[in-house]
């Protein structure tokens, strides 16, 4: 997929290991049957990071978002440390906070390190038990594994029905020193973030404080991955982290200066990357929709109308058919809970292909049916909605609904 | 499907004509090129009927629902037919009022009334303009063949997607003397009705004022129609009207009495049932999903969580496969925006098969995974939730997700 950039950030390979003093490494300790899959994800930085995070808010919690929670109160925020597993999502079962915090003393034991400095997270069924036995036999040669370049083995580690591994990495210049920020993604079905995605590590080697790091995370999550959906599940185990451990050498940022800004846009960039290659990978998906509503009287309106229709199966079914039905689209953007006024509403249809108008002030317009259908044909699709009721504007990520995602989720759990 | 009754209430044929001085008829005029398919319906009572009417929430609103609502207004509530089209929805056309008027119009010159006594519906694709032609030359045609059997040529020309038509009518006595309320309805997809639903159209004989016909109506809307989702998609043209025309000679219904809850019933169980048909014959379904929440502290918890599991893709695709990833419920659960405690939480899945428990307080349980393939290999699936936090209950339907929903939705307008 094609990464979307801004001048001043170049992007560059490495991942999670892409900021100074972040190695990683990943293994097939047993959860998978499938010994060619990496079931067990490791990510170490030696000098403590200041580490921000934001979780799901479905009531049903996975065990080991309770215990990353607990960990980041204890430790002050300070991390160096991930452990994370596919195949069993540790949520729902009764021994789940025990086996999550077993398996940060575990990590901490082998890197000598405490465990309240490890961040936990687990991927892959619900309510199931967590065999521990494969993690703790495994957990020294993991720790042992770990390298510069241990990105990849990482993030192959946490995909569960993912067709592709999810790295960005961006380089930027901040206070004259040479910074990175990093990190790997997990999709693909149950994405539906509500204050939090899916499985998602960031890391960074620009000194910051924890409070900011945390602030810049809040808002940059509102706008790339709490306007993902792939198919309206809010997933139970969504987690996001940003550890920075300072050893780029900047002035620490403290305050909302210059600096803090160019450190939350290298952020936009990688979350907004990462949200579109999750959307691009959702269970099943032939096609990434970009739905971006303009000319909104807030930022919250147009967020509501671009997730409605990024939403819609009708809609996602329409894309997968390559069918420029177009009222499903407003029929979506009229079911958004939102105010403001349909009868001004414009609707476009676009792609590498090029682009086609298909409603004026909330009607429909004439347009060719065939260069529509070439229109449609691309890999990407971009539905432009404007409402002529103000300057704001803001993007959803989706994708369509295939035979795919049904076959993926209808068959036996596995 | 087996339909669901109560004491007192027995199932009697004859859908729209099934209460006394109902015609009804339906034919195909040419807006379906399947000459075999009826496309137009009209259904008439001589003597005037007070009615109710609920429409959709969606900002986007079908033509025919602004004339039905200006002339259920102009008329006092008084009408004595309706007039309703397939194949096109009459939606987001700049001509789209005129063309509704027109109906109206038409069908009134045929019948010796004056328009405002005519309630107008539209369904089929959003956004194409409507011949009126085919209307015009064969409204004659339509009025002429009106008959007191004519229900199933109506409700066959209601449907669009739809397997089955959907007709159920019930008898029932009140104030000594023997009442009938019967309806039709059409499905298949774009069904998540909020505040009314797809078309749906009801006759009673009963006597009873317009302001109680309407109460009674959003009463059982709100635990009939409004717990349904087939896709979670709030159609443009949701309509559901209520005509009485008071021929069964009861004593006139004006206030809330015994008599108006008996009336309240009959609706319930036509309403319900109907619910139920809208349900499994959604597009593409196998299964009927019936989702019960009890225990909880209000109704509207109860439909809240309810409903977010019948909505939940992942729940859906796994009943098409007939898996009991029971986790799915719970997740569905957890996101749902009420109020209660995730740890209290039991779960049961059913079937005619047989029943299991899957989960209690909030943790799985172990089950069979044979016997629980068994007891969702039934047409219809009941999940039974508890959340152990008060007395009040409600019921949500809905059906599985499956690749016929995406054939269906992914091929090119039709």
């Amino acid at each position: 997929m094609k990464l979307t950039g801004k001048e001043g950030y170049t992007f560059v390979e490495g991942g999670v290991c892409a900021a100074k003093g972040f190695k990683a490494n990943g293994l097939n300790c047993g959860l998978n049957p499938n010994k060619d899959k990496n079931d067990l994800g490791l990510v170490y930085s030696e000098t403590p990071c200041h580490t921000a995070g934001v979780y799901t808010q479905n009531k049903v919690k996975g065990a080991p978002i309770l215990v990353t929670k607990k960990n980041l109160e204890a430790s002050g925020g300070i991390t160096k440390a991930i452990i994370v597993n596919s195949k069993n999502a540790n949520t729902c079962n009764a021994d789940g906070e025990q086996k999550a915090e077993r398996m940060c003393e575990l990590t901490a034991q082998a890197l000598g390190i405490v465990k309240e400095e490890v961040i936990v997270a687990s991927t892959g069924v619900i309510g199931q038990v967590l065999p521990i036995e494969p993690i703790e036999t495994h957990i020294e040669k993991l720790a042992a594994g770990l390298s510069e370049d241990g990105n990849e083995r990482a993030a192959t580690a946490i995909m569960t029905t993912d067709t592709v591994k999810k790295e960005v990495a961006v380089e930027f210049v901040l206070g004259g020193v040479t910074c990175r920020l990093g990190g790997m993604a997990k999709g693909s079905g149950m994405i539906h973030p509500n204050m939090a995605t899916t499985l998602n590590f960031v890391t960074t080697d620009v000194a910051i404080e924890t409070s900011l790091v945390q602030k810049a995370l809040n808002e940059i999550v509102k706008i790339t991955y709490n306007c993902l959906s792939v198919d309206g599940d809010t997933s139970t185990n969504d987690t996001l982290t940003v550890m920075a451990n300072g050893l780029a050498g900047n002035a620490c940022i403290t305050e909302e200066n210059e600096d803090y800004a160019i450190f939350k846009d290298a952020l936009y960039i990688v979350l907004m990357n990462m949200t579109r290659m999750l959307a691009a990978d959702g269970e099943g998906a032939t096609k990434l929709l970009e739905c971006s509503v303009s000319e909104a009287k807030d930022v919250d309106t147009a967020i509501i109308v671009a997730k409605s229709v990024i939403c819609s199966p009708l809609f996602k079914c329409a894309m997968f058919g390559e069918d420029a039905n177009w009222g499903r689209v407003l029929c979506a953007i009229g079911y958004a809970d939102a105010d403001f006024s349909i009868e001004k509403v414009d609707v476009d249809l676009a792609s590498e292909n090029g682009s086609i108008a298909v409603c004026r002030n909330g009607a429909g317009v004439e347009f060719s049916e065939e260069f529509a259908k070439e229109v449609l044909s691309a890999d990407t699709i971009y539905i432009r909605v404007s409402l002529h009721d103000g300057d704001s504007q803001a993007t959803a990520w989706g994708c369509d609904l295939t035979y795919d995602y049904v076959k993926i989720n209808g068959d036996y759990r596995s």
